[in-house]
């Protein structure tokens, strides 16, 4: 047996193939029991490769031919292009049923991305408490933990015995998002405690929930932003965490399943941050649904900025082109230090940026972070100019003034850039920014400035110009 | 109230005061009652603070005055280090006593990163059936599905009642990692289904659990790569995921809390290879624990390389130094060229690679991103252009053929570095290894020498030089 993803890939491949040589025959049936032999994450990626390969319609078809508790989890995980290309195909009696079935969470999902005029028809079908409720929740502010929460938990009350808290799980526990930990609120809706599905499983019939329900526990404010969310998540390895209001009152619960979600939203927003790039687009399309225009304007602003400070740079060199054009051989080394810095600093800017996010560097390590780069940039910067001064002499015929002049620059070069790329992170998060937003390329440039001045100075030290 | 993640940081701050001067006043029973009010992941980071503060000595005492079944639970959350530092204090039986009551898959992890002759110790006062285990699961490779499962599950028999099993679980289910999803094997311990709890505690008493177990799952080769493994709970969202070897035979389960900390190891390691860094140390530990020469070492090998980049660049300049030293102007408007390149180049490898990792891109959509990517850079390098040209013969008063050369490499380069940043990644990616691992750095420094080629012969073409 071959590596396991590989055969699921392939088997995936084979589906498809079989999928659409049936929807070319006609024999929809057929297909519908070929794309019926997968998961609903499996059919929303078949269905997409359906669309691309045969278009939207006979996404349709197939997609109204599933059976109806099929279709509502298949249309959660599809993307919301697709999603919003079928609510436009389907009737309303589709729509409703799909939106009715799905679990909150997805709900508040799907309504979200669905154009304005579609949710407002769906509402008005909704029972009035649904309504307010699914109101509540569409106005929370982006990225909290109120957006990604879902208020179909099991709640328990804290007089129970075990035998009775069971019973009512397996009344209740279809509609719920989990039944692995159960919740206790008093007569005010606090929350009081919370206990796990495993506890009950094994603790005898007749004892009280008060005595076995755990009562400090961890919880999240519905205000609380989903990165710390999924951070909380990934410190404790929970399953979930309830998230309550300013007064304690329990208004949902978080579940893991749409952290790890989250967690990958994330991460990419922190990856691209740090590459230059910054998201305008505020629906979660990949690279490749991105229109150009918007990849434009994503990567427009870092570079635009980059080059009013290239316009310092150009000045710097300007104002040195007496030095250089009497000394021409110095220009050639000119995007060694540069480049050499940049990379450099880029280095330490990563290490510190992730180290920050992930809470193994804190604003507070300053001083250590600094005395730990100004010692790794001087090994670093030494052993670079060994090998460079090396170079210079025997491979490049230079004067060994010359070489002393890159080779001392370049020492303080990356000794600069280390504690450069270090300490913008800090200094950055110290203001309650997102470090990530100092993106390498601006730690770059503003280290090709000084990698110029240095490398300039140090030629009118060496070489008396 | 104010936030959540505050209240906390201020409510582990406070504790970790009280604790201090507890312990200064040789209060230690205060000291202990005061840890205890935290969780086991919280009181191993309160631990931490304490040795940094009063020394490894003071956490020592602090940790042997734990109740036991905490202190098994705190130890598996220590870092490596002060892990290693406590078993060299405590005496034999306390460790036997620590490794044979911590789960299995955090036993496997401990036992890993302990020093060897602690380990062999360990094992010679193991049942003979329980090391035969222990060794096969540290025997895995590095990374793969093996080194991260546990073969603590909940396994039950097709023809059992629902009743049946609840009533096993009761009594099994304090030793299993989870109890959430029970596994069925037929005699050849072969997987042939998986139940969940929620479907037992709402199922009735006397129906086989060979009628409610699902016989198509996801499931896991014991090789599988870790990071695929990790991709498969992101994308299914599942709990647990059951383990098999060639033979389809049940090995172990991988719980979702166990794969929260992989993704954050595999993320780490992926950003850090972007930004130039590759981690040659075996052990998890944070920026501030690696010493200053493996920080060395891990930057080193880029530097290096790029060290060599650069003597092509050089070269290029050299041979172009007669044209430079006519228009010595041009030098000034190097910097601005290689900068951009660099920067666009590498925003087009940062989407690239993190759409790869997220299979939002595949190497087959080569032509699609090479196409989208020749647009962008067209966009992108006209407008950066129109704002150099102004600037150059507005406020530089350069003439205009310095700006137009200028104006139509950038151009050029922009549109060439977007190429080259998009297609690098996946050529390496289609070529089977980690796209990742060609650092932005590198991009830079490719387009560094590219740029400068393309300006040197627009100046030729537009200043006949």
């Amino acid at each position: 047996m071959a590596e396991m993803n590989l055969d699921r890939d392939l088997l995936m491949e084979e589906g498809l193939e079989k999928i659409l040589s049936n929807l070319d025959e006609k024999k929809y049936f057929s297909a519908r029991d070929e794309i019926l032999k997968f998961n609903s994450v499996d059919i929303a990626e078949l269905l997409e490769e359906v669309t691309e390969n045969s278009g939207i319609q006979m996404t349709v078809i197939l997609f109204r031919m599933l059976p109806k508790d099929v279709s509502v989890e298949v249309f959660a995980e599809l993307p919301v292009d697709d999603r919003n290309k079928i609510v436009d195909i389907i009737n309303d009696k589709e729509i409703e049923y799909i939106i009715k079935e799905l679990d909150f969470d997805d709900k508040i999902d799907v309504l979200e991305e669905l154009p304005a005029n579609v949710v407002s028809k769906i509402l008005e079908s909704t029972p009035k408490s649904e309504r307010r409720l699914i109101n509540t929740f569409l106005n929370y502010p982006d990225n909290c933990a109120g957006t990604i929460m879902t208020p179909d938990y099991i709640s328990l009350k804290k007089d129970w015995s075990v035998r009775e808290a069971l019973d009512h799980i397996k009344r209740e526990g279809m509609d719920a998002e989990t039944i692995y930990t159960c919740y206790v609120k008093d007569m005010g809706r606090k929350l009081i405690g919370i206990v796990s599905l495993s506890t009950l499983v094994i603790s005898d019939d007749d004892i009280r929930i008060k005595d076995i329900m755990r009562t400090e526990f961890v919880y999240e404010n519905v205000y609380e932003d989903q990165e710390k969310v999924a951070a909380d998540f990934t410190r404790y390895g929970f399953l979930a965490i309830p998230v309550v209001d300013n007064e304690f009152r329990l208004v949902g619960i978080i579940t893991v399943d749409d952290i790890l979600d989250i967690i990958e939203e994330e991460t990419t927003e922190d990856i691209e941050r740090m590459g230059g790039i910054i998201d305008f687009d505020d629906s979660d399309r990949g690279y490749l649904d991105v229109p150009v225009i918007q990849h434009v304007l994503n990567r427009l602003p870092w570079l635009v900025i980059l080059m009013i400070a290239y316009v310092f740079t150009g000045m710097i060199i300007t104002s040195f082109e007496g030095t250089l054009s009497q000394v021409i051989s110095l220009v050639a080394y000119m995007p060694m230090l540069m480049g050499t810095g940049g990379n450099t600093g880029s280095q330490a800017a990563t290490l510190i940026i992730r180290g920050l996010a992930t809470d193994e560097v804190e604003p507070e390590d300053f001083g250590k972070v600094l005395w730990k780069e100004i010692r790794v940039g001087l090994i670093i910067g030494v052993l670079l100019s060994a090998i460079n001064f090396l170079r210079i002499v025997l491979f490049d015929h230079e004067g060994s003034m010359v070489a002393l002049t890159v080779c001392t620059a370049m020492i303080c070069i990356v000794i600069f850039a280390k504690m450069l790329g270090s300490m913008i992170p800090l200094i950055v998060k110290k203001l309650g920014a997102d470090p990530a937003l100092i993106a390498n390329p601006a730690i770059s440039s503003i280290s090709d400035a000084v990698a110029l001045t240095i490398y300039f100075l140090m030629a009118k030290v060496f070489l008396g110009l």
